[in-house]
This record gives C-alpha cells, structure tokens and sequence, in this order.
C-alpha cells in the first residue's frame, strides 16, 4: 500500500494540480488498500461534508474495484444496482469521477478520492497527484 | 438447511465452474434458512468488498424468497419497491442474477450468493454449484 | 495477507484441533490486513449468530492491532474505553480471546476469530490454525 | 476555525513530538469547530484503524467541549453518562486523553486527536504540536 510519504505527496501534487487548472477549493483522500484512511486534507474555503465525499468516492472504488468512471456508468445503466451497492457499504458510496484507484505492478493498492470542482475536474487533478507520487492511477 | 459439507461442496464446485467458464475471480457465500452464514471464500485478487456484495445476492434471496433475476426484474418494473426493500432490511438486498435460492423437497432451505464476473455468468456458475450438491436452485 | 489456500489451511487446521480437544462446534472466520472477509465456516450445530461473533472477534484485532487477550484486559481495566471502541467501530469489536493477529515477517496481514467453546479454547484452537499455515499468531 | 496550513502545522509538529519522545507510530486528526475533519495523517506501522480512534478523541472533545482527560474522569464518575452521549453522538465519542480542545482567543475553534502511545504521550504530543501553530490547547 502507499506509504504515508506518498499519500502526502499524491496530496501535495494534486492540490497544486488544482491551483494549476484554477479549481475550486478541493479535498483530498487517500486510503489502503483495505478502504482506511491514510491522509487527508480540505483547502480553505470547501463546505464542511467535503471529508465524507472524497471519502465516499475512494472508499466505493476500493471495495468494488471499480474506478469513479465505471462506477458512474454502472450507475447511469443500471441505477437500482448502485443503490444497493450503497446499502451494503452503510451509505459510504459515491460513484462518480473522482474516485481514482491507485495501482502497483497491476495490482489495485489503495484509493484517491477528490472533490470540490466538476467530478471530471477532481478526476484529472487525482490522476496528476497519483503520477507525481510515481504510481498508476485508474479513474 | 445445508450442512457445511454441503457449503463446502457448493462452494468448490462453483469456484471450479468459474475456472472451467474463464470467469474473473469468485467469491461464493452460502446461507442457512435465516439469512445467517454457513460458509464465505473470496478468491485471490478480487476487491475487498465481495463479502458485502455477495451476502447481500444470497440474503435478499431467502429474505424476499426470490432469485436473483426474480429481484431484477422487479426492480426494473418498480425500483421505488426494490429501494423499499432495501430499507426494510438494512441495506442488504442487492437484486441481481447471482442470488440463488437453495430447495431441498421444494422448499427453500438456503441461498447462495456469487460475485466476480457478469451477474449472468455468476448465477450459472452458482447453479452448478448447488447442483454438484445434489441440491436444486432457483436463479 | 493471506492467500484463500493459508485461510483455507487456517479454517481446516483449527476445526481438527477443536475436534482434537472435544470442543462444541465452531465457527471459524479468516480476515485480510484490511478487516475484510477471506473465509468463513460455521460447524453444524453451532447459533446462526456465530458469524457475528467470529467477525467481531478478528475484526476488533485487525483495527486496533492487538489481540483477544489484550483487549478484554484493556476492557476490564478501563469498560468505557472498550465500550467506546465498539461506538467508534460500528459495533463489531468483541474483546474477548478467540480473536487472534496473522502475522507475516512481524506485520500484521490479517486475523483469524474462532467461536464455539470457551474463549480460551477458541484462541487454542486459532493459535493451531495459524500455526498449520506456516503463519504466526498472537492471541 | 484553524486554516489548512495551521493544521499541516499541528500534524507535523505533533508527529515529530512523537518522534522526539520516542513514541509508536501515531495518527493526527484536525477538526474544525464544526467537529469536521480538516486533515489527518497516519504513520506507517499504525493499524487501519486509527482513523476512528483519531476521531472519536477529537469529535468528543469538540461536541462536548471537555478535553479528553475532563471526559475520562467523568467517564470514570459516572459511566453511563458517557455511554449515553455516545448513543447521542452516534457510537463517535472516545472519552481518553488525546482528544485535545484549540482554543483562540478563549474560544474554541477545533480540537486536534491523537493515538498510538499510551493516552498520556498521545495528549502530550498534541499539545505540542497546537502549540507549535501558535494557538491554545486544552488537553
């Protein structure tokens, strides 16, 4: 899994990914490969319930391997199956981009999830952030 | 309801379906009358969260008596019940093909739940299972 | 963490020691470093509840990193802090032996919770599991 | 409500607290005033469940607006109060030391939580660390 010098770096460039394309405030989360919190951080400005969609949108792409885009298009297919998703996971699912899996040497590591500006906008500072740190992301 | 050597037969033997279709990895749960756990194995490499997804397959079957696809197909004609079901029972009915019910003497006495590759797929992979028991399912 | 064969050699070895020790059924669950389910089996004639208890016996040691044992000492000097844990962890900490560490080269990868007889004969019976996998547990 | 930067402050003064006393891995939550989580980090060697341990300190202290030491003696007063406002507060208060109030200006503006040493370190290191960001700490 990540280490926390990782998690902190994948934060770190995905802020300044953020400032780089003038997003709005974002926050940032980065989980284990078993869906645990790792490290977090909410930019000034962000409403207080960012902590549980980044959270929301990591922690669904971890448990079904699944990243925020599939999850998304799952969702748009077939809208009563991701209900239920959200149901066995106690609510804590978010499927749309933004939710980005961390992979090393293929196999899936952990999770970033970003929110704040368009879920697309959060996907791709994600993608920046999980680059800068020298890992594959998957959104 | 099925004795664990029963559960433990289903289980190899829906895993070793999965094998001979080439599906993805497989997590097979088998409950008793009661919803309640017999037996679980979550093959390597599939996502953390396959206990939830095939608890919830197997526990919506015996709970509401219905298969899989029976729950699917309600909830494309009528998704507002199917997300009342869902509530009634904590979140934990996920109605897709891949919850199965278990009759022995036409009476349901179990179900079994498999996630892992298409719903379609992990429902023939679970009635194979079920059959290798000498039992009979109800997809 | 564990393959599905070590959980499998985990639930196999620990159901022959109880069966060598004259114990009540058992119910044996296997979990990753993450918390989540690898493997399950409940004996015949054992509660429906026992997949719970089995749960909440590795689970606990998985989150909080310490044994059974450690954790019904830390309960009986300090009940509103193992109280408060169970609060924090959705209610699935059970602080009693029987709930035992995998550990691989000193890093925890997983738990093993045994429950059926006595407290101390579930840790017995999970400490020979362990063992019979090649694997190190601390109860 | 302390800004980001403050709160990257109090987490990295805090850890490296920990580090200078010698303590075991740590986890560090920052909470805004709202009981929010404005960032965290987990040490590597920490077990996954720090994060809701890390929480519930620095989520009781802010709710209640007791430090964790004034919630451990009135946890040790009259438990069943403290068991009651964790039915209150959804399972999320953990009444230990560790759970530690900011104060600016006399008012408070967050609380800051920390685990992974005896209760006493985790204070001491917080304290250190609100410290470090110029700001008031209430252990």
């Amino acid at each position: 899994m990540p280490t926390l010098d990782q998690a902190r770096t994948i934060i770190e460039a995905t802020r300044a990914e953020g400032r780089r394309m003038g997003l709005k405030p974002l926050s940032v989360i980065v989980l284990d490969a078993g869906g645990h919190v790792l490290a977090f951080e909410r930019e000034d400005g962000a409403s207080p319930g960012r902590f549980q969609i980044a959270l929301g949108k990591a922690y669904g792409a971890v448990m079904l391997g699944m990243g925020g885009a599939a999850q998304m298009k799952r969702a748009e297919d077939q809208a009563y199956f991701m209900a239920a998703m959200n149901g066995a996971f106690g609510g804590r699912v978010v499927p749309v981009p933004g939710g980005v899996l961390i992979r090393q040497d293929g196999v899936v590591t952990g999770a970033v999830g970003v929110t704040g500006d368009t879920s697309d906008n959060d996907a791709a500072a994600a993608m920046a952030g999980i680059a800068a740190a020298g890992l594959t992301g998957e959104a």
